[in-house]
């Protein structure tokens, strides 16, 4: 079992997900202990959700998984990169491909991304 | 000022640092609310040193300076994504282009980044 650093967070590492093809960063999500073995033994990205508490399969519900291609960790073992492939198109719950679909100008924010999916045609209203 | 939302991570957001030009994740670190001012201010990445708990403009020292062409943010507004330019090529302390220079194969590491310079040479021994 590959070791990483949970102390420094809390018991979390922040995990980057990453378009596996076009290097697009897609989201960024924490991992606890589970559910780092729970992504290394099923190849499908696995957070832990601070809000409900609990593990989270991206995309459980919607089939909107990830399928990890690849893991790199960093240089002091407290941060990992998952190159994924996002099934269906769109990270971001609002239907975007990336959560990071705002760019800073200015003042202001401007809408950069790419809407894959309507979500309330996903998720229901 | 384009606020975000520090009180999920104890006064701290996620940034992720990624290449202008090739998308290349380069680095994770963290920012309160002084070092995101900074950064928009002055246009070179600023952090805050959990360790030393003071802010850190990335190459203070060293002149390898991260300079943001673009700023993006996410859907809940607490992670950011700085489009930088590392000057000196490498932003990783031991050297290499990328702090994800490791990739996980199997049970093991396999070291895939590019090694720019000597860390004993640019910081001593």
């Amino acid at each position: 079992m590959l070791r990483l650093n949970f102390e420094k967070l809390g018991g979390l590492v922040p995990a980057i997900a990453q378009d596996y093809q076009t290097g697009e960063i897609l989201m960024l999500a924490f991992m606890n202990e589970a559910a780092w073995r729970t992504t290394l033994a099923t190849g499908r990205a696995t957070y832990y959700s601070r809000s409900r508490k609990s593990l989270w399969t991206k995309g459980e519900t919607s089939g909107h998984v990830q399928r990890v291609h690849e893991i790199r960790i960093d240089c002091d073992d407290d941060t990992v990169v998952l190159k994924v492939e996002q099934v269906g198109g769109a990270a971001c719950h609002t239907g975007f491909r990336s959560c990071f679909y705002r760019r800073i100008d200015g003042d202001g924010l401007t809408t950069v991304g790419e809407r894959v999916f309507d979500p309330k045609e996903v998720y229901g209203e």
